[in-house]
């Protein structure tokens, strides 16, 4: 009945995370009905960013440059090097100006039931890095879910051998929390890790 | 810190109806990492949608082409008219295969909060296809909120002169509904609509 091009938006748009048939009918609509004013600039963004970003050689950050804009910039430590999963992790962390050395994205975690092993993750390029003489310390900053526990658990015995100082993001209460509302795990962990005042 | 390009990417998704910034980032970041499995196929279906799909001059509907594919249809019934709001109201009706006449999109409904009056909606459009003496009954698919019901009286008020049937989709208990979690209002009408049996 709905027309065939309609119909293939639909499917694209419900494709996406997070959406399904009725939100990709709804933002199908919603384009249909602003041609020029809400489709032309979405197609623009959408080619513009298809033929301008790629993925960072050095640190797999995506960016217009290759080496990244972070991994070009004189004014990062250089010394440092911060591993996330992904590059929203790496923008998250941007975002709060807490760190100023270089990033390393992993692309994912290692994962028995989705079949990700080692391999598929940008490890060997990692440990090439920190082998430089000037990374004197790598700050592991990956999710607190049991995989990404794991791949923590898994570069801490990788990098062992490099001699370098390793950290991992602090475990703890959120700021804002409520004991009364926390997790068991949480709650242990933050205990567990009291810090003297 | 993230390029333009990236930014200009996650703002156009984030406007979308139902998404945010948060779901813009991560559809974006989806899309960049398979650039040609899924950016390809995604702004191809945009730009086919941008450049073929358009308004249909007589009901409204969106289609390839103008008059639609439904009104086009020899085998609808050209007698009956079905009033709807929007598009995606034609589309659920047709998924039921329970009305085999023709449609009108009216673009919304008269709102005075958001500024909705007459001129904004397709009514001069629906009135003169009600005028033609092929035109034998109106059926009225709004929706049952209140600034469609108002919408609904409106029409059946300008309707009146033309001498036609006029009908509106029944009120009542939806299919599966169980009184106790129904609100107070759908509850009292269905009860007043109540039928003989």
């Amino acid at each position: 009945m709905r027309s065939q091009e309609i119909q293939r938006l639909i499917q694209q748009i419900a494709r996406l995370p997070g959406l399904g048939p009725r939100s990709g009918r709804r933002i199908a609509l919603h384009l249909l009905k602003k041609p020029k004013e809400l489709m032309v600039p979405f197609i623009t963004a959408l080619q513009t960013a298809f033929e301008k970003v790629s993925i960072c050689t050095r640190c797999f950050n995506l960016d217009t440059m290759s080496p990244c804009s972070l991994c070009q910039d004189p004014k990062r430590d250089t010394s440092q090097i911060c591993v996330v999963e992904d590059v929203t992790d790496l923008w998250a962390l941007e975002r709060t100006h807490v760190f100023r050395g270089h990033y390393h994205v992993l692309g994912g975690v290692l994962s028995a039931i989705n079949g990700v092993g080692p391999r598929q993750l940008s490890f060997e390029a990692l440990f090439r890095r920190v082998a430089l003489p000037e990374t004197q310390e790598v700050v592991l900053g990956l999710n607190a879910t049991l995989d990404s526990q794991t791949t923590t658990h898994y570069i801490i015995d990788c990098l062992k051998p490099y001699n370098k100082k390793i950290s991992r993001l602090a475990y703890g209460i959120p700021l804002g929390g409520e004991l009364d509302y926390l997790d068991d795990g949480t709650l242990t962990t933050a205990f567990k890790s009291r810090q003297t005042v």
